[in-house]
């Protein structure tokens, strides 16, 4: 950020700072997700907010700005993996994420449009969404790999490969789930699962 | 199409016309691809074609009809399903398709583009869209179906869910491949069907 606008942002208090900060992002995660961000503009998220270009300017100083906090925003919000997990409880809290993934469409739609968009060369989400799949495959192999230690994978799975599967599984499944909301997205990854994993051992 | 405008394009031998017209719904594909549809203007698409934007008008009234040509022409193009096929030669035909995708980035690209935009409400692909997905859904579904009374589907296995899957698995993987061309589509999309499938009896 440029010097100048952060001094003048620093005259209002941070609390409201922070909460107009915060409505601005919110104003953009929802003109993203309804035109796409090429087709998003400063003036639409201004006039959501009640603001005038130049004030929002202080905040964010490119659409690019705005388009980084909103996809920080959505990581936050929706986290679309779980905590490491040990056992196959695995199964639990992947399906427990997807379920509460259908409670916000929003965000889901907003995801599906960015990272529809993000494959084309140029645009400024593509090194988010380059970098955020490759980290949900190696963390998702990593839960593989220790699953095979525990005797909890079928043989033949290849953790890399399944983990790619996954990630991908589920986003096709939630692009669906978003145009026909009958499309199960928790019961068929709740299928995939069961076909990799071998179940929990019954406790002696 | 308004009759003073088709009657004006009579004008132009329909050999010419139809190639002028290919060339547009190849320069919109183009177009949407790097852009998305929201984004994406007449006025781009006349300047790569070196048409007036009044010209390409008496091709393509709206934005709305250029789009649907090009959803039309990509089915053409690059079909994402097999023809429908008896036995376990169903898996080969599948990946042959996958295959051929990998050919086609510029198409899989526009497809991705286009379809997560589509989920956004009042988009003019939507409706396309959730008709390809179901339409997808019930063929594979059907397949799979056949395949379960030839004794290949594995017990247990969902006719409509495994469908439901292997689009959305299919989509998902090319989605990530366009970021990453490590991604290995074919192999994943196999690892899937043997998953769900079991092997030909071996012949007497």
């Amino acid at each position: 950020m440029a010097g100048p606008r952060v001094e003048r942002v620093r005259r209002v208090p941070y609390a409201k700072h922070a909460g107009r900060r915060a409505a601005i992002v919110e104003a953009a995660a929802e003109v993203f997700a309804a035109r796409g961000y090429h087709a998003g503009s400063f003036q639409q998220v201004a006039d959501r907010v009640g603001m005038s270009q130049s004030s929002l300017f202080h905040y964010f100083p490119t659409k690019r700005d705005l388009l980084l906090a909103v996809l920080e925003r959505r990581d936050a919000v929706g986290a679309m993996r779980p905590d490491r997990v040990h056992a196959s409880s695995f199964v639990d809290e992947v399906l427990a994420v997807a379920r509460a993934n259908t409670e916000i469409p929003g965000v889901i739609e907003l995801y599906a449009t960015l990272s529809g968009e993000a494959v084309t060369e140029g645009h400024p989400a593509r090194d988010y969404f380059t970098r955020r799949f490759a980290g949900l495959r190696a963390d998702f192999a990593a839960d593989f790999r220790i699953l095979r230690e525990l005797g909890l994978l079928r043989d033949g799975v290849d953790p890399d490969r399944a983990a790619t599967s996954l990630v991908g599984l589920w986003d096709g499944l939630q692009l669906q789930s978003l145009l026909d909301p009958r499309v199960d997205v928790v019961g068929c990854l709740r299928d995939y699962l069961d076909g990799i994993l071998l179940p929990d051992p019954e406790p002696a």
